[in-house]
């Protein structure tokens, strides 16, 4: 692909030779004249000088003399794109491996892809042109959509429900029996874990994350959301569409969570909790109760509006300082 | 069943009529007139006017004009009584799969279900009625009860011991070497986990949770202890009986945790940390050192009683008010 | 094995009867006539008069009346080593089991062990000695080192590199995509994983644990690190020699961690932070930005070095009384 065709593709401005040929895309650092890459913010572009990449994309505003760039609105954006291009997805062959476990009530759709000791179920349907790794389960009455991808050794526990465009890491669990008990007579006895689960088109979960399915309602992950690896979502939870949750993240039953909120790392969210549209939660707090209010950013355990915890910070840094203070006044008092 | 057979399973006093027929139960936002549902705390009642169920089991104390509900000491747990006949775990065909790989010398007892691809190697003993998922891998010499669940991909090291009724969810790992190492000569050398692990009667361990074997000593979990997702429990911990232990909780070498202990989710317990019966922990809280007192309530890292941590939060809300009295005070001040 | 020939493997000196047999190695409490213990510091010293050991690895200094010791600089050390003598890994008999699948262009070296459901893709290459458990995994081109252990169910996505002597415990995913998209048009749209994996040698890695491959980059693990249980590793995450990294534990996308570094278990580390060689970050300790200087000890969220935490805490613990001497100068102000 020449330089030329990529601003043409991505609808940039040329800045050098647009006839050079473009073959892979890399990071800034480890670019060759034959590779593209991307830079942006200030960090990025520091690195662009050294850079020995074929071409730069960046953004509108800048130049670099001497560097071949190609100049757009959202630099990472448009690398996605060209990558998605010159790093095509490995073609899998079709069908079923000799291997595989599947029941012959089963509904495979065209194009499905079946690994090694797949195991299907009865009632299960596979949309068209699903992958299916190495020792992938899917229990009773499961649906899969089509194009989606489930790395090796997903287990999907019976009559869950998988949208399209799904991906699902290596080790994923999802369907499992939720974590309900009642006390008495000196032991717990589990609380029927009988829902659902439904995870919607283009949701993404990373390696051996789990997810349960509803006691007796349903638990759902929204369009789009997005979640990292080792995350564990309890029964009856809400998570609404493009939502990111980074990894080993908890989420409590019957927890609700709007559209496009983000979750940090390691983020506790307890039982019951809202957290409303646009959220954003930092890396390691905890919400115990009540709702997280729209837009707002939250940190710390219990988590409070950022702005609050910093006031907070900046108090428990004057520590020190009051305590002289009071010894200074205790001395100076009339007695 | 009819509504008068639950009114006398569950030793109920009746409300409405007795002879309508209830064939489900549900949650009270969602069940019909076929279903039965239950009502508890002022949440749950605050819903049941608006509820379309066929009958709800409410407190004894609770009277709801024009709805057929029986009252019970604990509705909850009538529920789960009712709900296990009205939706009985599917019977699953005992059996061998020809795709799993046992090793001849391997004892299974009757009635043992053994999915595609399970491993079963030399020693081990299964009893009665267990079922193992597809994949399930039972290393040498292990032992388990009868009456257990090991859901697909559950893998057990060779040598643990396994008691009844034990279900252990999709992804599990038992047994596994322990986290010990002596560090010289500028490298760590492993610590020898020879150790042994026993998991007694009536536990259930969440989906991708792990549990190490003992270093020297054994690692065990008693009766009755329930643990979720994606907890850790490392080598030679002592976990008492009807512990509930919540998602992503961690405990530490060595630690020792009595009865009925409560850990909230995301909770850390360090080496050697004791923990006495009836303790409740918050979730996140994290105890590095010594002992959890009988009965009390922690949170916080470093954990402290609650009683203690709430004054402590309560000082820390008026820290930006003593600023200003201390300033005020020292304008006061004779000069 | 007489303690005589003990005595002379670890360079010690004898207290006792050096003819005696020992046969087994146990922990000081359970050690009966036939065992080999140790006692090291005050609490091990204190249990070794109530022991039955055969025999007693002491340190230099120690002197234990009636007891037959061998005093050592290091006895966990010895221990260790006497250890692997008397209780050596079991030889696992080499072969491929006939249920694997492995792709006809895989290269095997001499004495691989490839249990049942194993499957190997086309282009990967496995050392000498190797031992891949029941369903381990391994994703075209893949190398793995000589004389590694790979647990049951280990997935190795493709294109990772593993070095020699490498311990991968049941479930552990390795090589999986790395978390990252970029928000466009009202969705996440996922940047490419297209980046390397290296695991170099004497690298051991806990159960369920998750390590994701570079973007573009490499994500690193470096000579003799170890990783316990249900630890997260990010994308383009570089992680030094020797370092010790507890369970839970999670490290963010392209964070740089030096050698002999320790982290305890549920720790995080945010994006892109650096941790200096031979830095220790307390449990639970969350860092999110910025540096952490060689060997400090840190703690708490967001991590400070021990010493001012502890400072911290001291002041946090005052204010009650602060609050009281407040009042009290109120009260005795002029007015």
């Amino acid at each position: 692909m020449t330089i030329d065709e990529i601003a043409r593709l991505v609808n940039g401005r040329l800045q050098g030779d647009g006839s050079r040929k473009i073959h892979d895309v890399a990071s800034i650092e480890r670019a060759g004249p034959d590779d593209l890459t991307f830079a942006e913010g200030a960090r990025g572009l520091a690195k662009a000088d050294a850079s020995r990449a074929g071409c730069i994309l960046v953004p509108e505003s800048v130049s670099l003399a001497g560097l071949t760039t190609v100049a757009v609105a959202r630099p990472k954006l448009s690398f996605i794109r060209i990558a998605a291009i010159l790093r095509p997805q490995p073609a899998a062959t079709p069908g079923i491996h000799p291997t595989a476990v599947i029941d012959p009530q089963a509904k495979l759709a065209e194009g499905v892809r079946a690994g090694p000791q797949v195991v299907i179920e009865r009632g299960v349907a596979v949309g068209e042109g699903t992958r299916l790794g190495a020792g992938v389960f899917l229990g009773e009455r499961t649906t899969v959509g089509s194009q989606c991808v489930l790395y090796p050794r997903v287990t999907v526990y019976p009559g869950a429900h998988i949208g399209n465009r799904v991906v699902l890491h290596a080790g994923v669990v999802v369907g499992s029996d939720g974590f309900g008990y009642v006390f008495a007579e000196g032991q717990h006895h589990k609380f029927p874990q009988l829902g659902g689960l439904t995870i919607e088109d283009d949701v993404e979960i990373g390696a051996n994350s789990t997810v349960d399915r509803g006691s007796l309602g349903t638990t759902v992950i929204g369009t789009g959301t997005k979640i990292d690896n080792l995350v564990q979502v309890a029964h009856n939870v809400r998570i609404g569409r493009h939502c990111v949750i980074a990894a080993q993240s908890g989420i409590s039953g019957s927890a609700e969570i709007g559209d496009y909120v983000v979750l940090g790392g390691q983020v506790g969210v307890g039982d019951n909790v809202r957290i409303e549209d646009n959220v954003v939660v930092g890396g390691q707090a905890g919400v115990s109760r009540g709702s997280l209010r729209k837009g707002i950013t939250y940190w710390g355990t219990p988590a409070r509006p950022l702005a609050e915890l910093k006031r907070m910070y900046a108090h428990l840094s004057h520590l020190p300082g009051l305590v002289a203070k009071i010894k200074g006044l205790e001395r100076g008092l009339p007695r």
